[in-house]
């Protein structure tokens, strides 16, 4: 049997990558998020905090209007290039979960795929940041402000459509409805009745 | 314990009725969508035809930017005030699903409410259309075309947002991508996780 993918789109805030581990858990398979930069970063030979940086760069809005120079947006489109191997061969490897990085459009036309997109209220955003992030409220504010900018601007660079898009998603979910858990086992069992697991 | 209710907002050949329709056998509940138009003309005195042609000149875009004189519009008005009526006592009387007719706007700030949206892709309209509603291929790229519009513009124009904003959603998801029957049990999951069925 072919793997399966479930990709994951989130909201800052709104609790994907928590409900990516447990849905991980429920499913018995990998979740993978940060770890593909680092995986990245070792094709390339180049530093973790280095590809981060440059991946910021891409998610600017200026970025795409005013590009510093060829050879930052030739690196940046390297990083990219090196992601979408490093997420196809994850791909062809297990059946597992991707958050974020464009896996959605990455993986588009995989036999097994299940991609979602997670959001919730600024309200709830601000409440998942003080409570389950510990941030304070001033980072909170602003990372709400900020970070769901840049995740768009970067999905829309690379991929071509927002990443909340209902035609490139099975299904968009509000994580306050049902909460960490109850969200997690929703969509587990979405991947099971599509998968037929 | 308070009754439950769960909204579905649809796009036309979305097999959202169906869905519905599956959910209510699963769950044990009513589900309400062209019932409430018979209980509308009912308490108007007014025959099921002129409700409907009243409130498709509700659904016009034209409607709302060059009125077709005081009195329609009031009509219009009125029908949809009888039909806030019937869907909150709907909504008082027992738990159900109540399909179309701005119902997550009209029991909008119940408590023990889940509003869904369930839409697809054009090809997956047309393909609905031709195999389970039987219709020819012209009406239903007619149909297509001009329905999910008009209730747009109905939604608009009552409940100030559109159907599909996630905002004002719990959940939207394609209905093709579990098929009627996986839609349902998946719908009908999430309304256990959530009102603790």
């Amino acid at each position: 049997m072919e793997n399966y993918i479930i990709t994951i789109s989130r909201e800052f805030a709104s609790m994907g990558r928590t409900i990516a581990s447990r849905m991980s858990e429920m499913l018995g398979i990998e979740y993978y998020d940060r770890d593909i930069v680092e995986k990245v970063s070792r094709e390339m030979g180049l530093p973790v905090p280095q590809i981060s940086e440059e991946e910021e760069k891409a998610s600017s809005y200026f970025s795409r209007s005013f590009p510093l120079g060829n050879s930052t947006t030739e690196l940046q489109d390297q990083i990219f290039a090196v992601q979408q191997g490093v997420i196809g061969r994850l791909a062809e490897q297990e059946s597992c979960i991707i958050v974020g990085r464009c896996a959605d459009y990455i993986l588009a036309g995989h036999k097994r795929i299940l991609n979602v997109h997670i959001y919730t209220s600024h309200e709830n955003k601000y409440q998942n940041c003080i409570n389950y992030l510990h941030l304070d409220p001033r980072d909170a504010k602003r990372l709400i402000k900020t970070v769901d900018r840049a995740r768009e601007a970067y999905h829309i660079r690379y991929a071509g459509y927002f990443p909340d898009d209902p035609a490139h998603n099975d299904l968009l979910v509000d994580s306050s409805a049902l909460g960490v858990d109850g969200t997690a086992a929703l969509l587990a069992e979405m991947a099971k009745l599509k998968f037929g697991l």
